[in-house]
């Protein structure tokens, strides 16, 4: 075992190129359908390090048979670029491990309303700024850089580590799925998601659906005599809005999420109708989040926005003879909570303990995340710890540095714990 | 004069020729920035006939200084083609004439919600189909088929009459606003619109604004901490909504629009916001077009608009700290009606009883014409008279042929009424 001085000695070695990484990766523009170029400068960075990098496409991989799998819309999966570098111990001596992280991010909203480049990854004391920094590259570069630490030591992990930077994960989770119908496996799964140096034991499901409204169009000078999409899709919002309200008393008798004041969250996040001031609009399209209620199937829950959908246009004059589509069309996610008492855990507690002197304390998300895909369908431990930040999805986004060499030091820990240590 | 027999012998003879003209006429997708081929070749079928051409573009006219001007965004008008063909009298007899009929049309919405071509021009059953088939290509086709007819009985429009073909009818009215800026005059005019072969009298006035909504994105995990810039914008609209019922009251006082049932429309036309479905949306947009209460200026209405937006701002958290922003950026119309009396009128109305053989009724509209510009800012008398169909800014848009023939006739008469005729 390294001492806690040897360990702090070999990150900071590390820390400037550390820095470096992370605002490169911070530098790429890796949305949705954006992230080739980025898995390829990592994929590159993997093979300096001696790391047998396996890179593929989402479309190379049968899935929509599997678990967990979601649908898409309009996403070339042929530009869905996955990483898996393999580190294999040729005689183990502890148990294997997947460290996950996903480089997709979300979009950065008008460019105006930041007061940072949105790509920069300048740093302001101590906080790196920029769509991605925390949410979630920082944990990336904790990962990588952590094993870093033990090689800077003198060390390889002591049984197989797989480095897996993934996409989808802020719009399926599909990326995450194929590292797992490709093959790989672990005795646990370890994803530095920023959870503020928490231990992120789970999370609630998510669906995403599509809301198509049409609407009778008509000379607005006569518009009594047509439908306006635009307004019919709000009624719609109203419903589910309520529906929202009715899953927030519901989810108050559950083991985990009845702690948390309304954990299920409605958001209506794109909307796009009509084609003309002048006229009464035709169409409109609402693409909406919702949390999932814990312990529904999915199969229900998608059954149960139906209902709320089709109840609230047949009670409405203007949608109930034209109902309208309701198009799944991303995020079909069950919740996953990692239940206490597991091996996996006490070794992150040990390490997040000897690092900062304290017991971590645990963290539930409302949102979420890849490990569902570990935990709950592959029966691999899988649970999240990184860094602090804020404004992840929002403006000015950015992490906190110390926060990341933190995760980078609990991390290089655990794996000695989790995995061994074989000299170079 | 030209006998009634004479008149429909001149209106048959060119009846087969007509229909096709309005055919490929309507056949043009001649929406906003698109009518520059559709207004080529209706400068090449004017010279055909002889007349001289004044053929130009809206960049080449300044007119942001006359009363009437509508601010643009978004539009390029070196591509806003007008065309004015002046058939001039050497010894005028009668009073001079401006004949104008708008080219652009709506957009046509998802065309998968029409049953026909929307630029097919399919005749089925006696009614032409085809977006601006009747809003307003078939009342250009009439106007210039009335002068057909005189020609094919041997005669000439016995004073001036300018034949003007617009644009931005549909948005702004500065094509009609152009050729008053370039200095056409005349003693009255004329426009085709498809008023059903009803005296279009008069109309309401209509702004079109934009309400440009910020809000600040979260994560939706955490989305108590942002705010949603689709819901923010939805309370503008209930606000905007509950203006129009009060306008709808105090324009109960108004001695033409009383006798109307609400006439101060509303319409939410066109809606864009957001990026991602899980991110609370940064910003909404939102295209409006709204009836002005007629009588009251310009700049008070607007202002009324800025108090009713901004008051529903200020009582809502999320929107006070961010007001939104209103953009005129289309229709700053006035109301206009021609009040009763006129010679002009009288001509029209002796044309019609001549052709059908009843009174022709008062139509008011609760939307928009050019008439406005000549007869409320140049103290042209102006008024509409046209075809009957349905589904103007709709699907299936249609002009029934029989009325398009019967505007002919009617047009044809009035302007030997007006004008007087000399023989060719």
């Amino acid at each position: 075992m390294l001492t806690a001085a040897q360990l702090d000695h070999a990150i900071a070695a590390n820390w400037d190129r550390q820095v470096e990484w992370l605002k490169t990766l911070t530098g790429f523009p890796s949305q949705r359908g954006l992230e080739g170029p980025c898995q390829d400068w990592i994929a590159g960075s993997f093979r300096e390090r001696g790391w047998s990098v396996d890179r593929y496409v989402l479309s190379d991989v049968a899935m929509a048979h599997l678990p967990g799998y979601s649908p898409v819309a309009d996403t070339d999966y042929d530009k869905a670029v996955q990483v898996v570098a393999s580190i294999r111990a040729p005689q183990p001596v502890g148990r294997s491990l997947i460290l996950q992280g996903h480089v997709d991010v979300v979009p950065v909203g008008p460019s105006d309303m930041w007061s940072q480049q949105p790509y920069g990854g300048e740093i302001v004391d101590g906080k790196l700024f920029g769509r991605g920094a925390c949410d979630m590259k920082s944990g990336v570069s904790a990962m990588v850089f952590a094993l870093d630490a033990l090689r800077t030591a003198g060390y390889l992990p002591g049984s197989d580590v797989y480095v897996q930077t993934v996409t989808e994960e802020e719009s399926t989770g599909n990326g995450a799925l194929s590292t797992l119908a490709r093959g790989y496996r672990a005795d646990a799964c370890f994803i530095p998601e920023p959870t503020g140096l928490h231990i992120g034991r789970g999370q609630i499901g998510v669906m995403w659906f599509r809301l198509s409204v049409k609407g009778m169009p008509a000379h607005v000078a006569e518009s009594e005599q047509g439908t306006n999409a635009i307004l019919s899709t709000y009624r719609l919002i109203e419903a589910l809005q309520q529906f929202t309200r009715d899953l927030n008393e519901r989810v108050k008798s559950h083991p985990w999420y009845s702690g948390l004041a309304s954990p299920i969250k409605f958001n209506p996040g794109k909307i796009r109708g009509g084609d003309w001031a002048s006229s009464t609009p035709a169409w409109c399209e609402l693409d909406c989040r919702i949390a999932v209620l814990p312990g529904t199937p999915l199969d229900a829950f998608r059954q149960e926005i139906l209902d709320v959908v089709m109840t609230a246009a047949a009670a409405d004059p203007f949608l109930a003879p034209n109902p309208p589509e309701v198009i799944w069309n991303g995020f079909q996610a069950d919740d996953y909570v990692l239940e206490p008492g597991s091996a996996f855990e006490a070794a992150v507690r040990a390490a997040h303990q000897a690092a900062t002197g304290e017991e971590a304390k645990d963290w539930l998300f409302t949102g979420v995340t890849d490990s569902r895909f570990y935990g709950r369908y592959y029966d691999i431990p899988s649970l999240c710890y990184g860094p602090s930040g804020q404004r992840m999805h929002g403006f000015d986004e950015y992490v906190e540095l110390d926060s990341v060499k933190q995760t980078t030091r609990v991390i290089a820990d655990f794996i000695q714990r989790w995995c061994g240590l074989r000299a170079i």
